[in-house]
């Protein structure tokens, strides 16, 4: 039960639901239209964000996010702090192999990627930092469904599962299956299915208290490496990124 | 004049405002010292923002910064726009002169540090990536007060100048001249003003409009390097930064 207070606040962040990788800049009209609010109660809202700096006004009157809350989303443990963490480690990966190294967390339903690091000459891919991804498909989302609490996991197999490819896996029984193996297995395959010229191979990151918070990947070119001589090398960069969020911070 | 709405508003961002990078996870209690909001609307408020996804609630009990705060954050475009764009420049010049790398930029009348390359073996430095400080002291914070507008400047050398080393400079009359130079030399010198071991040398960077918008620096051990051979190799930088920053981007 909302009290209006909180019909309030949950309409000014619902402002900022709006603002996408694909939308970063947006208009009072555009922000309105998109939100479904009223021109009236968006002016006014905005005007409260604005002046606290989670937006901003540019000289040609289209709001963007501001410095300040890029400021405080640095201090999200599960996205800066993640990232910086298993930089090192996913930099070691990237000059090691040349291909993409990817890393990606679970939000709800579906995963999004921390950090990506495109290989010189890689196969393309459609990640993209603070992007979102369905679970089902890639190599890291497999990895963190396969470690999602069980209504999680319900709940993403009971809803029809996207298909990207001729090859993505959208039948439940079979993707069941695949869960089972990811978690005896210790890492993931995707074989084209995302895209067809793409096979992806990730490893759960453990924190340190045991529980899985994140999975790295490579995406490499379909044809070029078979998946079961890529997974040590990706479980081992796991195990190491796992060590260093086992240590404590120096914060 | 606050409307009801907007105070519910400001209040639920004032929140935000207790985490910095030295108190990132907070109870509640900690969250309503810090606010000095009764804790039943802190209560209230939090359950908004944790809805939404802008804090997240641990098995501690202590709250942090959300996942989704932080993917909406990286979409400013002062902030990880910038960052990455300059990234592979503020790399290149790490490598070459294996120093201390920083790019800030203007919030208000103060800096906030966009990215930090420490040296190996370099200087101890006191910046953080998302933390805050004085225009008057170091390299980049010179840039951007001397390229700031003029009421800016007025409010900053109005109050009282904070004093960090001996050798900070803190006389109004003797900063305007200072800012002075910066325009006119194309860049500026922190020689011990922030610790009495560093120097530093910052340049502006420009957005496709001509305005500065950043300013990138090195800090190192003074007496290493005199100022005036590390300007031609900021400035230079600053200028393939700004070359980037005017292209149009991909998005």
């Amino acid at each position: 039960m909302p009290t209006p207070g909180n019909t309030v606040l949950t309409r000014a962040l619902r402002l900022l639901d709006a603002f996408t990788p694909d939308r970063p800049a947006l208009t009072l009209s555009e922000i309105a239209r998109l939100t479904g609010m009223p021109v009236s109660t968006v002016h006014r809202l905005l005007a409260g964000l604005v002046a606290w700096g989670a937006l901003e006004r540019g000289d040609d009157g289209r709001y963007r996010v501001g410095l300040r809350l890029w400021e405080v989303g640095a201090l999200a443990p599960r996205g800066q702090g993640l990232r910086e963490r298993a930089l090192p480690y996913l930099e070691d990966l990237s000059q090691i192999t040349r291909e993409n190294v990817q890393l990606a967390v679970r939000e709800g339903t579906e995963l999004v990627f921390v950090e990506r690091i495109a290989g010189t000459g890689a196969v393309p891919v459609l990640s993209r930092v603070g992007s979102r991804f369905a679970l089902t498909a890639t190599g890291v989302g497999l990895v963190l469904l396969a470690h999602a609490p069980p209504e999680v996991q319900e709940e993403v197999l009971r809803a029809p599962v996207e298909r990207f490819t001729p090859q993505t896996v959208v039948d439940p029984a079979r993707l069941r299956r695949m869960l089972a193996d990811v978690r005896s297995s210790g890492f993931a395959v995707s074989d084209r299915q995302v895209t067809m010229d793409a096979l992806s191979v990730a490893a759960p990151v453990h924190d340190g208290r045991g529980a899985v918070v994140a999975a790295v990947s490579l995406v490499v070119r379909h044809g070029s490496a078979p998946a079961h001589a890529l997974a040590p090398l990706l479980r081992t960069s796991a195990r190491a990124i796992s060590r260093a969020l086992a240590q404590p911070t120096r914060r």
